[in-house]
């Protein structure tokens, strides 16, 4: 019978017992030689197998694709910790890239990687890493063509940072940007918000108390496809990320030069996320998702593609929750369950660090 | 007067005066609300003037180039110190992007930048590295069209870290890989070998004497478009960065299972390098470079691509350090000084941490 005592937590992952030394990430990982070799060819190769990883050069050569254009993101991660109820690091760097590309009409080709690891990490939480990158690199059908790997001395880095950038290809009728909200526009959301900052929270034993909740980490790229299917005059897309949905529809209204008027009573937030949010003080308007969009798209189509969005297994919750206006430009304001009105605001500083 | 006592230097830069709170990175600069857009607009936008960038979407969305391949590639940064004789981390991030494009025959057109900041590091040390960004960017012709800024509490990064992917294209008659060096093939070298590692090493305080010598960094991609105008008949490019020349020509002996023959006596090494390597026990075969080139070509061309590469102002030192063989397959070996022959194996370990 396995000794329960000898059970470690290391950056959120349980390990059976302690590791030995060559059990963990070396600085001799980071140093382009034989064990940067090793590690790129025993880690990163059979996850991620593909022509042109594999090849080894210093670039990843891949045919173009068909004419039209190319839509470029980067995001770095430092999510901590690593592994939460729901997803971990790498789930959160592929699909993070997928959403970024598709939000702007595209179809996510390809994507890099880029590791800095703290010395000392376990290569086993390496390896659930990259088997989960993998996971959600076959849901979206990217391949990963290139990655680097730097490996700091430990306490100048903690655990893993994981930098993902994205190449994908915009069809030649998709014309999608966060300055394109029409007034009469109708605003669509995908699902109820969230759910991601408050399972990293939990994940953190920030919660008083225990919650089935998880992170709703998800490629929206094939929803997106779906919605695109049913009508190509979207006009704006966006993941509420970072900041969550009351700072992604800020940055929408003043790119677009428009306001933003919110019904509070449609917007969804299951009862786990509101429980939480009023225990820690929060608005969940503020909080991270992983796994939602917000839509702005002409009235007359909004029916449709909302439709299309319930089709989606990343849709089945999707629902209208306002529409645009013209003035008063730049704001977003929302009618409240009371009846009032009131300005929302952009996120000011920091209420979660570390959820992404 | 400014007070002398009053001067800090923070990892490499010279600060007038100790800084303020509001001086430096806060976590609400990595917030995604109100503070990440000022850090956007105010530091990184007006370097970077371009407009995909400054769309402010998700992803940055350029025309597609010439009909041909595409290139992608990325790296991470950690360097230490940030600041170091030569350059600084900002330089290292694009030319070390560029390089690697370039590297496979590609022409580097888009970079984007992702940026780990430690709570704490001065804002001024951010607005240098990103001038020195534009820089090397400018002299490289590419644009920086898309980034983005996560912030670590103060103890859980160092400083700052940036990952960098480059998106070229590639002409449609270049054919250049590691797996492409033919037996009878010339060994081609950019310029002097071991002048980043070295000159990072002083940076560090870690040479017991003084030394003029600067960093390499370059970006070398008009030097290999030189190096293609003069001859299309190029087979393999490689920068060799970490690991130095020896672990890439390494590499390259396995990715085209030939053997590679150096002669010792042709490796170009400045005294200064060659002395601190003495002192300290190194070989500058393995110390890292930022602003060379290896290539193998056809014996019958070597001539004219040499003469190509010393009209470049980053190839005036080329010259010619040995040839391609057949056997035995996925071995570097060198003639020495004195007539011996001996094998010059990947680098074990790590001997300079942090380096790039």
């Amino acid at each position: 019978m396995e000794d329960e005592q000898e059970k470690v937590v290391i950056h959120g992952l349980v390990c059976p017992r302690p590791l030995t030394h060559y059990e963990t990430v070396l600085l001799g990982h980071g140093s382009g030689g034989k064990m940067t070799r090793d590690l790129i060819e025993g880690t990163f190769y059979p996850p991620f197998e593909n022509p042109a990883l594999m090849r080894g050069d210093d670039a990843a050569v891949v045919a173009q694709p068909e004419p039209g254009r190319l839509a470029i993101s980067t995001d770095s991660h430092i999510v901590s910790p690593l592994f939460f109820p729901g997803g971990d690091i790498g789930h959160l760097a592929v699909c993070g890239t997928v959403n970024d590309l598709a939000m702007v009409g595209a179809r996510p080709l390809w994507i890099t990687a880029s590791f800095i690891l703290e010395e000392g990490l376990p290569l086993v939480i390496l390896e659930h890493v990259t088997a989960s990158m993998k996971e959600a690199a076959g849901e979206a059908g990217v391949d990963i063509i290139a990655g680097d790997t730097k490996v700091a001395e430990r306490g100048k880095a903690d655990g893993m940072f994981i930098s993902t950038t994205g190449v994908g290809w915009v069809p030649s009728d998709r014309a999608v940007s966060g300055a394109n909200a029409q007034p009469g526009d109708v605003v669509l959301l995908s699902g109820p918000i969230g759910d991601h900052g408050i399972a990293v929270l939990a994940a953190r034993g920030e919660l008083a108390f225990e919650t089935a909740l998880e992170s709703d980490i998800a490629p929206l790229n094939d929803l997106v496809e779906k919605m695109f299917d049913s009508c190509s005059s979207i006009h704006v897309l966006r993941d509420p990320t970072r900041g969550g949905l009351a700072t992604a529809l800020n940055e929408i209204a003043c790119q677009s030069g428009v306001a933003i008027q919110l019904d509070e009573e449609k917007i969804p937030v299951r009862p786990s996320v509101a429980a939480a949010c009023e225990l820690l003080g929060f608005d969940p308007l503020y909080v991270a998702n992983e796994g939602k969009l917000v839509a702005m798209v002409p009235a007359e189509d909004a029916e449709t593609i909302l439709q299309a969005m319930r089709s989606a297994p990343y849709g089945e919750e999707a629902c209208r929750i306002g529409e645009v206006e013209a003035e008063p430009s730049g704001k977003v304001l929302m009618r409240t369950a009371i009846g009032g009105t009131r300005v929302v605001d952009m996120l000011s500083g920091e209420m979660l660090p570390r959820i992404c």
